[in-house]
């Protein structure tokens, strides 16, 4: 198998080079693969049946990329090396950052584009003023094109991990690829940086993962495109810490018909994403993704709220408190509390590192489109069927996920 | 239908008062049926397939029965009528026991049989003096032939609900039925009081379910009995509070390859149940039963402690910390802490209720001995194999459940 | 020492009612007086000597009234009998207000003034439309001299236990006795019930506490008002559950010299107060005199957030939930969380009733003006000098406090 | 001011080796000196008035020793130097202790005595084999005068930071310097490390502390020494996480009369200390100094319960989780929950520190036997009356060692 590459938007942020120093680590042998899906074992299919003695790593199964097979890049608003970045975090420890200084030195980001109007929070030092959008976009098919052709890659995956911005809903201008393709001609204030990552990646046919709450791979003309370019996508905000538990455990409650009146989640966090997330609009995007898993889980309304705090003491280590009030028999009243101390960017980094994985298995395999089944990773998964109810139920898109490459792999259905 | 009845070992406990007052509730439409797993809807197979836009209340689909039709009863050490019972133990806010009290007080039960050698914390004042195991036994069998035909029931189901009893492992006395009945009329001192109600139960051919602890119907003696009078037999420990959560959780650390460093869990409650457990023998019992479900869901062995506490100012509301240590991409520590505020018999009653639908189900169908199936509602399901690990995953034991009755109604199975 | 009385603002709420329902059942004896200042025993003077082995209640030391010899009334913007009000709330369990049932149906609320400017969250179905704000003053006046002659009263103590009004600094309408009488006159929109009510008063010589965040007895025209009527006045806000552990924490890590880096504080609450605080303009209100108190005690700035959210599921029972995170020896970081489930009216009531004694003693001995020394009991203590810093130290204002009574009875200061 | 010295019992342990890091970081400035309470402000007495607006540093008033003027050195049963160990405990991070290591590895520690009689759930490599206690006594008083003539030190402290020994209480052997020296002289089983250090100490006029919770320091023989030689003794158990925090929390459930029902404490850790406390004999002494503090604070005897738990996967990051039901007003019930995240050696360092200053200033001054007033550091305080109750109040403890000091340098007590 010949190398491939992947690709960030928003290169230099925690879950960038974290992703990346795990991957590196991972590759080398110097760190066991904790976190990561596509190394959990599975059942196998042999004689036709699910031969439950014989686990098998999913890796193995369906023949996945090792990382020490991957060359990376992106692009970020600020032009700094990665081993600076990873320094400067101080998400991973600092020598397990030295141990990979010439190979973090080594990655460099290419200029990124910037709009203060959907990121109200940050400043960018650099962007590509003047350009229209189109432009713009047409300059970062550049990037992924030289990219490939100085590492000789046979595919490329791109993933946004760059900053939440303003909430958008789709608009016309999102509803057809032309539409879209005009307005990027005419720079339309409704597309935003994360939408034109997305139309340059799919462009290129380069497998898409839209790791945030920001608007990009569910629009229109973005499915269009990806269709045209027989690219799959995915997407969108990676389900990490407090929404990965939620909707593990709320399965429980539905299962035992314990009957969930409210649920309470605050969330405390003091890197960059956190102070990105204390403009409203930003917030709103986040907010709006977190919310809606409940209902389709439960089958029913309780009153659920979502509180996310930019707290600066904590740096990357987010943490969520989360109160569930429900009643069992007789209507009589239990609370759960939760307490989870989580680093967030090592929490996405494993769904970084699977969607890496998975998407190059999809493409390899002749898949296009929104790859539904890719919703296990995702906060807000994006459905093939615009607007119908995706499934939140960590359980139930584990056995679709598991479902469909068995089928790829053996032909069949099982569970 | 006709009528079916319900025999509780340990009366006038928690647990069983909570678990009757919940039936006639639900019976009388009097409260919602929160904490029933068979009120929950699933998809129902319609032309051959999985209809998910029709889903039915599994009560429906397996025609189980409705409480008005179930008469209450069993046996205990004290002999008091329910009503007092209930009101005392206050778990039931006294204002929906007073709705029921010309029901409640017209339960009373029959005198149980008491062993202070093996539960150590309680002091009976009441019991079979002087009478060998084997007459007590045929006296329990009585008191089920009399109740069956006051009530004119066709069938009964038997419940062990009593206090936990002290540690024992199987031994010889228990490996055949020859050897056993031997050692009821020889007063042998390693069968208990939990072993002579199950034999008294599976001998009159009363579907059983032991939800305690106490070592009873997994004993080969008893087994084979339950295969020669064709009796459903399931247990054993139900699964509430702490371990409810425990292996809905660890499930999640296993799919997303979280490594756990170590799981720590205490309790404190004041209850009967806490003052019995606060001796180590019954202590033994439980730690046993809760300790070991980590391994088989992770595959691994974290470090792993459980501890329980009699904690008088609480009474029956028991309360759970878990503190979960575990591991992400590049080994970085994370953790998770959960407090569980629950009421103990709420979430027992709900199993209770259940068992009696679905033991009579089980029996109606025709089925005999361990109920492997039923492994959903317990913490240490006995498996139809001796000494075969059970699956403890609850998402798993879901799937089994479903996957049985499915094939019981529509001869296919689905998931 | 013949009967006094006690009004609320706010009759009918939650606060004023538990307070009630507190004072009756204590001065029957029907409940131990939990949650009171005024009962716990301290070390009396003894030939100039504290006499440690020998201590009394403060009660008994400073000779405080008893609750039989209260007569209780107030104002409500909802004319309803406290009776329906309590059991509506359900913040005492039905069986206790029942056996109050006559005296709370006897206590009827006079008709409250209002302003949908104030408290925007709420609607008054009755208030005094087309009258200006001088007149509602003299129609509260009224009340109050009705109130004291219809029960023969010594002394009518006031109480401020309304919803929270919108926030609002002192203005030249608040600056002196004329400016403001003038405003009530001219019905200046500065002027709100707060203001009136406590206007009112204080112009009856009515000893009067603000137990709310709104803006009140601080104002300058109101000290003035005090001071001409000789009328001892003491706010604002009550320190109750969140507020009252963190400054009852906090000077540990100050003696310590644990150093705080950050306090992050939520709040769900479901009753009115909730619902109130729901509005920003409340919410400001609130937060002001919740976020004050760190700074003071520790002598230096850490990242401070309070938030508060309104979460109907759990009615009366606010919960808190804290993050502290402090630096130990070589800067080490620790981290403490809390989590309070506390009953919010339980917790104010012990604190009304003890004012409601406590304003009656400085009365009786001759006292006007701000009370500082009663701080102790609020979250935003009012200072005798405008501006200067209160004291927030639990531990310092309890010193105070005894330490002025103890000069009030023995003429000495202790400690 | 010529040096002094510090010899610490168990040198190579956690507590012992993070003081020394942290006071060389400290004297080197090179961290704030966080966790100290003798670098806490008070209020100086300026013309026989407390200046509360001149506050001053406690370490100025009483002019108290700095760390570069303090000399390390120790005893401990593995011979190795203290960069070694504090490198593999991994408490105070590797970066710091690496820039301290040529101070570090110049501690060498004097071999150990040691008594599996005392210490079950350790071994030691080395000790003395074939001497009578006299003879071992003796050899660490050479020790300590060898120490002192080296470094040519002025003053030299030793503090017991050793592990727990099995819980013994006194005995005849204990009850006079006589006895205690021929139990010495013909090895009284009785006798333990921990008093023959601390007879050592005191007999070389050497001002002892100590930390842990094993009979040492509080025996009558003992006293007597102190007394003998003119030499200031304290102690024990020194007073840091979960007990630091009840103490300082319990006075306000006092001070409000909300009524403590029950209050519920666990702990786990996983460090050497945690190994040693899994030892039933050793748990006991820890378990009687941590119970002992609750009724003394409150007046009544609630139900407490203290247990402490052998985690590994925790290392020296030790949590603790407290939950605490109290009835407020018309006894309804409430509850808080603690849950400390906290670093033991830490929290013991500033103790540690702190006694160091302390002592010296003590024996400066011309103090002699048990100094009550240190209890402050103490979880189990040594009175000066044998058998008087010791105050465990953290704030009262504050007012006590305040007053004391202040006296000390203005002849006057205040408050």
């Amino acid at each position: 198998m010949s190398k491939i590459g992947a690709l960030f938007v928003g290169l230099n942020g925690g879950v960038a080079s974290t992703s990346i120093i795990g991957a590196i680590s991972i590759g080398k042998g110097l760190t066991p693969p904790y976190g990561l899906y596509t190394e959990t074992l599975i059942s196998p299919v042999i004689n036709g049946k699910l031969a439950r003695l014989n686990q098998q790593p999913i890796k193995e199964i369906l023949n996945l990329i090792n990382f020490q097979d991957v060359v990376f890049g992106g692009w970020d608003i600020e032009e700094r090396n990665l081993y600076e970045c990873a320094i400067e975090s101080g998400i991973v420890p600092k020598e397990m950052v030295t141990q990979l200084e010439p190979e973090l030195k080594s990655i460099r980001s290419f200029p990124g584009i910037f709009s203060k109007e959907f990121i109200k929070n940050l400043d960018a030092k650099d962007h590509a003023k003047g350009h229209s959008l189109y432009e713009q976009a047409q300059s970062l098919r550049q990037n992924i094109k030289d990219f490939k052709h100085t590492h000789n890659l046979q595919t490329v995956i791109v993933i946004n991990t760059a900053s939440t911005e303003v909430y958008h809903e789709t608009s016309t201008t999102h509803s057809s690829l032309e539409r879209f393709e005009t307005g990027l001609k005419e720079s339309d204030p409704l597309i935003g940086p994360a939408q034109i990552y997305a139309y340059a990646a799919i462009s290129e046919n380069c497998p898409y993962a839209n790791f945030t709450p920001s608007l990009a791979e569910e629009i229109p003309a973005l499915r269009e495109l990806a269709q045209k370019t027989k690219t799959p996508i995915a997407g969108k905000d990676g389900k990490t810490g407090q929404t990965l538990l939620k909707t593990a455990i709320a399965p429980m409650f539905r299962l035992k018909n314990l009957h969930i009146e409210g649920w309470f989640s605050t969330n405390i966090l003091g890197n960059k994403d956190g102070l990105v997330l204390d403009d409203p609009g930003s917030l709103k995007s986040k907010i709006v993704t977190k919310s809606s898993v409940l209902d389709s889980i439960l089958g029913y309304h309780p009153y659920h709220k979502v509180n996310i705090n930019y707290y600066p003491p904590r740096g990357d280590d987010k943490e969520a408190w989360d109160n569930i009030d429900f009643k069992g028999v007789l209507g009589m009243p239990m609370q759960i509390k939760i307490n989870f101390l989580c680093k967030d960017s090592i929490l996405a980094a494993g769904n970084v590192l699977d969607l890496i994985r998975l998407l190059e298995y999809t493409k390899r395999i002749g898949e296009s489109g929104v790859q539904e089944q890719l919703g296990f990773f995702f906060k807000c998964p994006t459905t093939v069927q615009i607007g119908s109810q995706p499934i939140h139920d960590f359980f139930k898109q584990e056995g679709i996920l598991k479902e469909w490459f068995r089928e790829k792999v053996y032909g069949v259905k099982y569970n």
